[in-house]
């Protein structure tokens, strides 16, 4: 394996030429080409031999005709042009290489994908993504070869989460959904038919990557199984792999094999390999990022016991039923902070959930807090916090600062409402808590940090 | 039992009388009677003897001296006051009267307690909500007795869901969710201590009221068990009830009685109940609201076969994986339906999920539709659509006109995105389909439909 030093100019290229650039709006070749005007690169290339100019910038008619040496290439060419365009990036020395161009071994074509083949074996010093794929988004720097228009997809905040996507399209969609919510995005890629870059050299290198702090992976099936495991099983020690797979029945498994040609395999096969490696397994696409925005920011337990404080009785116990049929536990306070909540705070209902009741003040919530972070019987803490209640300040939220809490447990805050109840959840993030609305979402995302925190105990 | 019509008076009063109105904004007294003045009722009476004007309204100084009689009497007065004042409501001739003061039998008090039970046991032409409650809303006339700030909640659309939560709090909360929401609002009561008007007579009024096609409720326990069934059983046959059961496990049983005082019983026994009445058991606050609306505006499916029509393959993968995750089944097309999608879109990857692939256009989803409605073999419709790819136009969306295309079965629509998918699913649900974002959920919500559609034909 040469990853992951040979991905880099992949996602942090100094130079970018695009092979197949377009005059016309719409076209995948010129959208391509908008994207990266924004990159931040020392130079940009432009190469169409039937223009001069290309949305106002000098377009040279090959390959041959830059000035300079080229880090990365992007084919947006007709599939019959592929193979030439290639070998000629390869000789120019180029270091990475992405064909967009569809049209290969996914609609059972095969001379050319032949050929790409070829050239691939005889220049393993030029990495190539695809062909048939949208290409890689670094959204550190704007370099983006993935070609939805703009004013379709909002870009999501810049963050520590690093997607993976098999499909491109459903890649596209969740980073568009991604916009909406807190967390952030690192960097993107999707790799198509994977010729020769494939999920197991993507996981390598986000595992060596400093800006990814969790993996997140859409996969249907892996191009080289043992390859594949090998890579997790070493990935996951460092950092969180979490992985969707699609097409886990017997049915769905042969409509994947019809998506992405990929052998996507049984699912009981998928879920002990994804066991041994510590892969966490997700179990739809709400899940995959909920658990990856835990992983980011809480640091790991060490048990599953969860203590629940709530200002609302109803809202504590669907909680409570939600943490056990998770098989997570609920925590038994000790005598020592019974005794002091009790002195501290004489009208909560002291148990699990401890409810602080519907005229609770966040200073409360700091006093119960504080108690329970210190209570050596609690692994994770779970604060629910009904804001339409009066007696909830919100010049009172950043009192609930993490640090100075000193909250070094997990611990995650819900409420669920409208425009209101959002910001005061801003500011509760912003007091360095993660949150989550959903109690169901939290319950499940903290399952997984349980288990992942005894992978690692073990391995 | 004296229900449905003795409830009426709850719901859509005439006249109204507030006891215990405050002019000190934050106090409950003065929000209620607040709220209270934009309700459609044709007269609304303060008392407190302490005023001449409240909110710059005539206060009488006792409910003997209002000028005319009363149907609603709403009690904000200290616990210590309520039974000799619920007397005078009685003796005044009031046919229903919500108790909003708390500080009785949830606090282990007795005396009061006894005091007011003999008042309901020898007065039932006065039917009583509460104590300890936060009352009622009819979204539809405005009639409003919940005492939370209108600044900290927002008000959900009319609709035709009616909610009883034995939360008050968490009622409060999902109301205010609600709001963000497609769907809307009728009726919404929440009932405390249930001295006399309980779960049951609620159920029981909402079966036969015409503004409720769906009856939604969170349920720690219920009064009485053996009218709970009863009732729900009758009900169930004319309108779904769905249920948001809390304190599901033994150690949540325990919570759920010391927050409402209730009885919550084993979760197998109530597992049973809910089966053999027809209840429908949702699994967590957002199932609940799912599973409604999809009751409320799909008509009931024969089967269980789901087909998936999409321009994403992989979107269409993750959305069989739940499809059978949820034990529906894939629907396997005819000979016949299969021949009309070759003739009409050729290039479309004809199979479950049926793949319209990334260039299709909302022409397309109309054949596809047309033709698998059709299908004998078909019972659901999971619609996807990759809004974010540009051969979807806004602008044709229109076309998706549901009784034009003839859908009497069963069909939802998902897609998840940001601001820009969020409209074109608007424009879907004009068009007459419901849409879920997230197809894990339309596939709780669908296998949940075709169990009860199950469930009528049986009963």
């Amino acid at each position: 394996m040469q990853t992951p030093k040979t991905l880099e100019p992949f996602f942090s290229p100094k130079t970018v030429a695009v092979i197949g650039v377009s005059n016309k709006k719409g076209k995948v070749g010129y959208t391509i080409f908008e994207n990266l005007k924004k990159a931040k690169i020392k130079k940009l290339f432009a190469i169409n031999p039937k223009h001069k100019i290309v949305q106002g910038k000098k377009s040279y008619p090959s390959i041959q005709s830059i000035p300079q040496k080229t880090e990365l290439g992007v084919i947006v060419l007709p599939s019959v042009l592929v193979p030439k365009t290639l070998e000629e990036c390869m000789k120019a020395g180029m270091k990475a290489v992405i064909i967009i161009s569809a049209g290969f071994s996914e609609t059972g074509e095969k001379k050319l994908t032949k050929e790409i083949a070829e050239l691939i074996r005889k220049n393993p010093q030029t990495r190539v993504i695809g062909p048939n794929c949208v290409g890689i988004t670094n959204n550190m720097n704007n370099v983006d070869t993935t070609f939805f228009e703009k004013s379709r997809m909002k870009q999501p905040k810049k963050g520590n989460l690093s997607f993976i996507s098999q499909s491109g399209a459903l890649g596209a969609m969740i980073l568009d959904w991604v916009a909406t919510q807190e967390f952030g995005i690192n960097k993107f890629a999707s790799y198509g038919n994977a010729m020769d870059v494939d999920e197991a050299d993507l996981l390598e290198y986000f595992g060596e990557d400093k800006g990814t702090k969790v993996i997140t992976a859409y996969l249907e099936g892996a191009r080289d199984g043992k390859k594949f495991f090998k890579t997790a099983k070493k990935v996951s020690k460092k950092k969180p792999i979490i992985i969707l797979k699609g097409g886990k029945h017997e049915e769905t498994t042969k409509a994947a094999a019809s998506h992405t040609g990929s052998l996507a395999g049984s699912s009981k096969v998928y879920e002990a390999v994804f066991k041994q490696a510590g892969i966490i397994e997700a179990n739809d696409l709400l899940d995959l990022f909920n658990i990856a925005r835990i992983l980011e920011k809480e640091p790991l337990p060490k048990g599953n016991r969860v203590q629940i404080i709530t200002n609302g009785g109803g809202f504590g116990i669907v909680t409570a039923d939600q943490i056990i049929q998770n098989k997570l536990e609920l925590a038994k306070l000790s005598k020592k902070t019974i005794k002091q909540l009790k002195k501290e705070i004489p009208n909560a209902n002291i148990g699990n959930p401890l409810d602080l009741l519907g005229d609770a003040t966040i200073s409360d919530y700091k006093k119960a807090i504080t108690s329970v972070t210190k209570d050596p019987n609690v692994d994770i803490l779970i604060i629910l916090i009904l804001f339409n209640l009066p007696t909830i300040r919100l010049e009172h939220i950043k009192e609930l600062n993490r640090a100075k809490l000193k909250v070094s447990k997990p611990a995650v805050v819900c409420s669920i409402g409208s425009g209101f109840t959002k910001k005061y959840l801003r500011k509760v993030e912003n007091a360095g808590f993660t949150t989550i609305p959903y109690p169901t979402l939290a319950a499940q995302a903290l399952k997984e940090l349980a288990q992942y925190s005894k992978f690692l105990k073990k391995n």
